[in-house]
């Protein structure tokens, strides 16, 4: 198929309004028909485009030039001039991008039903929440709309929803993926993550947006897992949270790495946990004010009510409290480590139940947290993570995120391959040398 | 001199009293002796201590096993049962500790006045300050009682009072040294420093407290300046609080390093003295409250009052102002690093004035702000720096600072030697590698 082409499918599958919620700003079929014609002329010259007509979707806190960036929030639109570079780096690579996703409003929730563009529903349940904050995005990768969808990832809202939609979530070391052009949700701990139905394609996609990185890579990053990697794997009753069906998946996916040749071992989760109830019950949250705070005192009726209670309740955090938490969050970060150990990754459940939308709307704030159980102290330990599918359990997605030490992303992919039994990714079309994209 | 003498010889000098308000706790003659017999003895074995004999102070926010930590404030105190690493490595070293050096309180002050133990005072005028906080340590090495003293330095406290005392103070690259073992003021800008009167012994003691690292160093950190460094020198008309024989004295400073091979160029200050701004002016100094706080909610009336005035004000400051601070933080020190460009050290005056003791006492805040014009900033941009004399003004010393990016701090070294014309030290004795120390 040409550029164009899948062009023309992907706005006839749009056209059937599967799950429209999922978007905020579709753009019109002939200007992305315009954009392929002129990436099939780049093609005919000679250039090499690894993304060659893959469909990109925005998560729209992320800004792509001429189109606006509301972060879900309509009040809030602002119209950008430049696509950050994530976007860009992917559009130099051959992307076109197809529009803008639904979010739980500024990044704010794990749900997806935070938003007045509406609660995005669930492909295979719509009872079911899509889980968020990166709604839209893993809902169109996983109806197969868009091949590559960008999101974001502070507490877990590129791995989250990537669980529930049985897609592919790879969330970088912080930093890695430059987040100029993105709306801040807690400044020091976001990330742009990457949603694909493979993870190869997944990590072509993540090569390519942190080529150059943000932040230096240290000289020891290691560039792949060991061949029999020691892959922490928690015990049953350290899984708070879990019923016994979503217990079984786990151990099933722990089996499947064994199979593969990894070597498990246990790990206590309990300073993992501690910290994960950091993100929003305590000083960390101030970030989230500092950040949109001021526009949702000047605007009051504009915000979805979980979201500005969450964000106008951080307004008078004492600043002593967040430089206590701080502190705290280094000593934990040691405790969690001291667990780790030598381990080269850490397998966990992505989360540990899939609410329904009235779960949700029952207790907003309760089943959120819940929600985040596993992927909450992420950032806050500056590890990177990728989030696959792990088979199914109760007629819905079961996922599981392969965990690594900051800098050894490629750690957490190569283990989390082992689950999927993925072949190994083509070198990409022509050889083009990745230093040279973008 | 053996080390027997060498003690014999600092309590006879101390026996005379002068600035007896430097010390809060003297050590017994005859214990430092019995510590020097020990020495002796080790040396007879054959051992390698580079610094045997050395008499060490050591400020009173740092641990000394068995003699108390009052960080100035006599409530506070603590008897630790381990020494700091910082002492505990000059110590294994053969550094001989005499006793515990007085403070501004919680080490927050750049005058020495703020102490209930007494103001220290400067040693050739009685009526001028010592400069602080570390002001003990200072006065105790400028007498010639102590070879070295350990200080601390957030804002300048490292480098104010060595400038006042005409003695050297070095303030390493932030978590070089380790501060296990220190007071918090501002945790995350806290730094321990050694005061000598020579740039040589300073350096060496440097050496020893910061081997191992609390901190990786980089790969590619410099180990020498270069044989022309590029200097960057502020204009007169950027020096802000200067008299006309300060600045002339800064020039000279200047020209020194251009007789010595170094290449000047100018640069503007802005952004420098606008973070400098930052420390005690908005969200930063939450983290003295979150240090000290409770301890002086409870003491109310234990405090010097501009210290708890300082500190308590800090309880209701919000975490959103910390994290937008922070913020602001970074991107003022993109615009300094620009301004700085390829130099290799920026030369600046240690303070710009000396105030007597009246002056700080008429105005202790708006003094000590302004002492702390040009070393504020350091610590906040995670730079290191060299204090040293540079001659006499109105009677008094003169003092310049070189400093050099983060883990340049050999640069800034070496650049310091330049205006002192200092010889190069002579190698360890014995030829001990440094990496067996401590």
């Amino acid at each position: 198929m040409t550029p164009q082409d899948r062009v023309h499918d992907a706005y006839a599958r749009l056209a059937r309004g599967e799950r429209p919620e999922a978007w905020i700003t579709l753009r019109a079929e002939e200007d992305v028909l315009a954009d392929a014609a002129a990436l099939e002329q780049r093609l005919a010259a000679g250039e090499l485009l690894p993304l060659a007509g893959s469909l990109l979707a925005v998560k729209d806190n992320i800004d792509v030039a001429g189109l606006p960036t509301t972060a879900a929030c309509p009040e809030y639109a602002y119209l950008p001039e430049r696509s950050a570079p994530a976007v860009r780096r992917l559009v130099d690579a051959g992307a076109l991008v197809l529009g803008k996703t639904n979010l739980d409003q500024f990044a704010t929730g794990l749900v997806g039903t935070r938003s007045p563009y509406g609660a995005v529903r669930d492909v295979r349940d719509p009872a079911r929440v899509s889980g968020g904050s990166s709604s839209g995005s893993a809902v169109v990768v996983a109806l197969g709309i868009a091949d590559l969808a960008l999101g974001t990832d502070t507490a877990g809202s590129g791995r989250v929803p990537a669980a529930y939609q049985g897609v592919v979530g790879v969330k970088p070391t912080r930093g890695l993926v430059p987040t100029d052009g993105v709306v801040p949700a807690c400044r020091s701990f976001d990330c742009v993550t990457v949603f694909a139905r493979t993870l190869g394609d997944a990590r072509q996609a993540m090569s390519i947006m942190s080529e150059p990185a943000g932040r230096p890579w240290p000289a020891d990053a290691p560039l792949a897992a060991p061949p029999a990697p020691v892959v922490a794997v928690p015990d049953r009753d350290e899984l708070v949270g879990m019923s016994g069906p979503w217990l079984d998946a786990f151990e099933q996916a722990a089996q499947a790495l064994v199979k593969a040749g990894a070597r498990l071992r246990p790990i206590r989760l309990a300073p993992f946990l501690a910290a994960a109830k950091l993100l929003y019950g305590g000083g960390f949250v101030a970030e989230r004010y500092a950040a949109v705070g001021a526009f949702l005192d000047g605007h009051p009726a504009t915000a979805d009510p979980t979201v500005a209670g969450i964000i106008t309740a951080a307004r008078d955090v004492p600043a002593h409290v967040l430089v206590a938490d701080t502190e705290r969050l280094e000593r934990l970060r040691e405790q969690a480590m001291a667990e780790w150990g030598d381990a080269d990754a850490l397998l966990l459940p992505t989360a540990p139940v899939h609410p329904t939308i009235a779960q949700v709307a029952a207790d907003p704030v309760g089943v959120n947290a819940l929600v985040g159980t596993y992927t909450n102290f992420c950032n806050l330990f500056d590890l990177a993570a990728v989030a696959v599918p792990a088979g199914e359990v109760e007629g819905g997605h079961f996922g599981v995120q392969v965990i690594a030490r900051g800098f050894a992303d490629a750690v957490a992919a190569d283990v989390a391959a082992l689950i999927l039994d993925e072949p190994a990714p083509a070198p990409p079309t022509g050889g083009l040398p990745l230093l040279v994209i973008g």
